[in-house]
């Protein structure tokens, strides 16, 4: 079983999708966001599937797939968290978890376009691991302990500007929180159907050609320790989500640093959680 | 007239003080949020308290006094817009604003404890004017045309951790995002009460002792240009808000850096937007 949002902008329908059917959430909740997760909605919605109480949705093949999860209170981010990112852009390896923000507003849907911003020259592409987080964690006591604040899992694209990321004062979010840079999805996938999070393999392909191909055994900092470590620093609320890195291949890596321009196709998938597709468009 | 929220965490009762009297808004809302300032409610709430349609809140004088807006969308800061904070902290004059996020989350009560986080030994502070936006700022022509888009004024502490800002990984978020690090309010200050909020007196004092005596007429990037400058990277929705910059006095620039402890009491003022005060509290 996974979770989602259908229909147009603003309107989302919450669905799961439960033995190659799409099951209509209304009945539960008129949302998946905070609130759903931090109840135990993911329970409560599979055992509702599995007793036959959810209604199919009709002509949902033919719906937007919208984020699968409401606007987040944040989303937090985690930089250079993969060795060979981190040696591409030149960075040293950190000590620590490099900690941003990006606008939570920025979240779209998996196949929406993404809009290149007016003043932008260098917009680049991220596949990353998105957590989604279910249960308040704070001064969590040690990263064994921090996986059970997690709902679940969604493939994330952290587009980045890298000249307002780079190029500026040196902090980060202004290249982070353009219009539409953080398209989430297709579908949240509970945590308990990820048998290894820190076993997942990440794919990105613009026009067609491969760019990025990683895997989340590669990552500096574990999920777990993340959690641990944002938590020591920050409440991480139910519905939030961290972004957790990108694995080499991004444009400001390659020779001749190809940045997206109009027309583009990025297509990124994550094991197990889906495929998503953007079209970039100016805006 | 300006507008508030009274009542316990969660549970705050949108209300305006008109004429010396407190008048409750549920009538005409069910929150002072995005939706309520971008459908002209604060023109409403003059209205309906001109009108005499709405009633006093009883035992108002009792109640906790909350953040005068509901938790923004997020919370953008502009860091070193003073000269005088710039020099004390040693770093340059900037080029362009400097612009980090706080965890909107953050938000708290002007008279709410403050926590010091627990691995914190550099928790500071800086008061600021918190500018709240009223409609959606996205590519804004000028300057000029910015400060259309402003819904009212705020008193802001952006409470600040040094080392975890500037001694880690050199992203600020990190010490910008701890709980309960944004005490707001009393009030929402409508745009159209504050004559020039180019011309405002911030002050803080510490233990009754004063540290800050700033104006925002020394900011080196004015309100306008801030707002036209980040909606040339990220759309401002309705509700969110700006912290505009701290003038100097802070403890990372006094001799001996006398930081927060546990017991500390912090005033804060901005003229014609009101008095606050916090009591620090170790996490």
């Amino acid at each position: 079983m996974t979770l989602g949002r259908l229909g147009n902008v603003g309107e989302e329908i919450p669905v799961i999708r439960h033995e190659g059917r799409v099951l209509d959430l209304r009945s539960l909740t008129a949302d998946i966001d905070g609130a759903f997760l931090a109840s135990d909605g993911i329970a409560r919605a599979r055992a509702a599937a599995a007793a036959g109480e959810l209604a199919e949705l009709a002509g949902a093949a033919e719906m937007r797939v919208g984020t699968p999860i409401a606007r987040p209170g944040k989303v937090v981010c985690i930089g250079l968290n993969y060795h060979d990112h981190a040696e591409e852009t030149g960075a040293a390896i950190p000590a620590e978890p490099v900690v941003f923000m990006k606008d939570a507003s920025t979240v779209s849907g998996p196949f929406d376009d993404v809009l290149i911003p007016r003043k932008s020259v260098k917009t680049d592409w991220e596949v990353e691991l998105g957590v989604v987080i279910g249960t308040e964690a704070r001064y969590v006591d040690s990263p064994e302990a921090a996986l059970a604040h997690v709902a679940g899992y969604v493939l994330s694209h952290d587009v980045s500007e890298r000249e307002f990321q780079l190029e500026k004062s040196g902090q980060w979010d202004l290249g982070k929180s353009c219009e539409t840079f953080n398209p989430l999805g297709p579908d949240l996938v509970p945590a308990d159907m990820v048998e290894d999070p820190q076993n997942l393999g990440l794919r990105l392909w613009v026009n067609g050609q491969q760019h990025q191909n990683g895997n989340t055994s590669a990552q500096i900092f574990s999920i777990a320790y993340v959690i641990w470590y944002l938590s020591q620093y920050m409440v991480l609320r139910p519905g939030d989500v961290i972004n957790t890195g990108t694995p080499a291949g991004v444009a400001l890596g390659i020779e001749g640093q190809p940045y997206l321009r109009d027309g583009d196709v990025v297509e990124l998938e994550i094991d197990g959680l889906g495929r998503s597709r953007q079209t970039m468009v100016q805006a």
